[in-house]
C-alpha cells in the first residue's frame, strides 16, 4: 500500500496508532499543538535531530532499525546533557509512491525506542517531498546546574568512556555489503548498528556523583574528544592501549583487514559517553560502572593526543556536506 | 557561494550569526542540546512543522519570506492553544549547491520572527539532502487549565473570528504570477502571504475574559470549523454574510472574476482565529478585540453549515498527498 493510497489523515492514523502516552501528557496529539508538564524545578533539555534517505539511510533498510536509531540518537544527546527524555515530536517527510508498511515500521522503531526510555511521542507533522526526510524533536529535563557540559573539563581530570567502541561502524559494514551475515558477530554488529543504548541512566548516576562533562560519541571518540578540549580549552591525551574495543569491530577488522582502532577514533554512532572526572573518583567510577574505562587524561594546552607507539594528533570530525 | 563551499559548521555558524537569546536560556548551542527554563507553575505547549521545496514554496520564492511563514505557522499553533512561544529548534536539510544567501535569507525571516513574538533559536539540525526541507520545533508555555481546545466548543456559544481572511491566498496569485504586481493591494496582498501575523496575544486575552476554544486558520476557515464541531461533537452554523473579507481579497477576486468567500472559507494560512464563547462575552470581546467579528454559533448537531442564499454544507479540509 502506497502513502498516496492512504492520505495524510490515513498516514498519520496508521503511524500513531498504539503510541502510549506516560504521565504528563495533559493533551495528546490531535489539537494544534501538545501540552505536556515537567517534574516540578526542573530544567528543560532540548534537541533535535534528522535522518535523510540515501544520506543516512537506505530505502532498502530496516524500517525499524531507521526509526529505532533516529530516536536513540536524540536521545544520546539528551543523555549526554544530564537529562532524562520526556516528549518527542516526529516529523516525516515522504514521497507520495512509498511504501505505507516501510513507514509503519520505522514507527515501530520509533515506539520501541520511547518505551524503552519512558518517552511519549506527542505530536509530529506530515508533508509530501521528493526523498524520506525524518527529523525528531525531543524534550526531556534536568536537575538545575547538574548539567553534563562540553565546557567543563578541568586539567588533571581522567578522561572515560562508558564502555567499548566501534560496534556500530562494524555493523555498517555488514549493512553495506562488505562483510556477509555469516556469524553471530555479524548479526551483532548489524544489530548495534541500528540499535545502540543511549546512557541515560549512567549519565544520571555520572552526575549524581559529580562528574559534569560529557559527549556523546555520534562521530567518533576523536571529535568528540577534540570538542571537550576545544569547549574546554585544555588538551586531551588518549591512551591507545586503554581504549575499549567491541568484540564486533575486532572480529569485523579482522575479516576486512583494517584497523578496529579506527573504528573507535573515527567511527561513530555507537552512543557511549566521553566524559571527564576528578581523579579521586575513579574507583567510585569503576565500582559503580563496571563496563567504564579510563583512557587519558586532561591536561594544559589544546587538541587531542594519542599516545601510543607514535604521538600523533588525531585528525578532527567530518562535516555533513563535504 | 554555495553551502559545499562553507561546509557544514560554516554553514550553521552563517545562519546563526546574530541569533539573540532572551532570558530562560541556560545553555545556548554548541552542546550536546540546549538548556532552557519555562516559567515556574506552566505547562509546555509543543508543535512542529515543516516546509518542504517544491511543495510549500519554490525555490525562486523569497528566503525571508519562507523562513517568517515557517515560524509564524508553528506559532500561530501555539497561539490557537493559548500559549506563549518560547524556544524554537530548526532543520535545515539542503543539496550541497543551494545558495548560502538564499539559507541566509530563510534565517533572516526566522530572526525576524523569533524577534516579533520574543523566541529564542536554540539549536536545530542541518544535513544534506535533495531538495530544501526546513523544519520548526517550538515550545511554548500556557497556564494550566487555561488551554484553547477543539473540543470545548458549547451548544449556544458564539463562534467568532479575530480578523478578516483570505488576505493569503491572494498573495499566492501574486506569488503565482496570475495577478502582476500592479498596485498597494497586489503588493500588501504578497506581503500578507509570507508575514502572517500569528494572534499570541489576541488567543492570551481571549483566554483571560473565559474563551476555552480555538482554532488557528492553516487550511481555510471551512475545515477548522469543521475540527471544532467535530472535535466537540457539536454543528456549527456560519453566516456568509458575516464572515470579514480582507482587502486583498476582494481586489484579487475582482480581477480575476472568483469569489472572494472562497478564499475565506478554503484558502487557508491567514492565522487568524476562530473560536467559540458563550454569548454573554459578546460585548467584552468586540470591545476588547475591536477586529473580531462574531460569524456564526454552535448548534446541535454535527458538521458545519454555511447559512446564506442557499443552505449547503461545506466541503472540509484538504490532505497533502492527494
Amino acid at each position: 500500500m502506497k502513502v498516496r493510497d492512504v492520505g495524510e489523515f490515513g498516514l498519520i492514523g496508521r503511524l500513531m496508532d498504539g503510541v502510549q502516552f506516560g504521565p504528563g501528557v495533559i493533551i495528546p496529539p490531535g489539537d494544534d499543538a501538545a501540552v505536556v508538564e515537567i517534574t516540578p524545578g526542573m530544567r528543560l533539555v532540548y534537541t533535535c535531530d534528522c535522518m535523510v534517505q540515501d544520506v543516512h539511510f537506505l530505502c532498502t533498510a530496516s524500517g525499524r532499525g531507521v526509526g529505532y536509531k533516529l530516536l536513540a540518537s536524540n536521545v544520546s544527546d539528551i543523555a549526554a546533557m544530564g537529562g532524562r527524555p520526556r516528549y518527542a515530536l516526529i516529523t516525516v517527510v515522504t514521497p507520495p509512491d512509498v511504501e505505507v508498511e516501510w513507514l509503519e515500521a520505522v514507527y515501530q522503531g520509533l515506539k520501541e525506542c520511547a518505551k524503552e526510555y519512558s518517552i511519549s511521542i506527542v505530536g509530529g507533522d506530515t508533508s509530501n517531498g521528493p526523498k524520506i526526510m525524518l527529523n525528531v524533536a525531543l524534550l526531556g529535563e534536568v536537575e538545575p546546574d547538574k548539567e553534563l557540559l562540553r565546557s567543563k573539563a578541568r586539567v588533571g581530570d581522567l578522561v572515560c568512556v562508558t564502555g567499548p567502541l566501534g560496534a556500530s561502524h562494524a555493523g555498517l559494514q555488514v549493512v553495506l555489503g562488505r562483510v556477509a551475515r555469516s556469524c553471530l558477530l555479524t548479526r551483532s554488529a548489524e544489530e548495534r548498528h541500528y540499535r545502540s543504548s543511549p546512557r541515560v541512566a549512567e549519565a544520571l548516576r555520572l552526575s549524581a556523583i559529580g562528574c559534569r562533562c560529557a559527549n556523546d560519541i555520534s562521530d567518533g571518540l576523536a571529535s568528540e574528544a577534540r570538542e571537550i578540549a576545544d569547549a574546554s580549552g585544555v588538551g586531551i591525551e588518549l591512551d591507545a592501549m586503554e581504549i575499549p574495543i567491541s568484540e564486533e569491530a575486532k572480529y569485523i577488522c579482522g575479516l576486512l583487514n583494517e584497523n578496529p582502532l579506527d573504528y573507535a577514533l573515527h567511527g561513530g554512532e555507537d552512543y557511549e559517553l566521553v566524559f571527564t572526572i576528578a581523579s579521586e573518583l575513579r574507583e567510585i567510577l569503576l565500582q559503580m560502572l563496571p563496563e567504564s574505562r579510563v583512557i587519558g587524561r586532561v591536561v594544559a594546552g589544546s587538541g587531542v593526543m594519542l599516545r601510543g607507539a607514535d604521538q600523533k594528533e588525531l585528525r578532527s570530525g567530518f562535516g555533513h556536506f563535504r
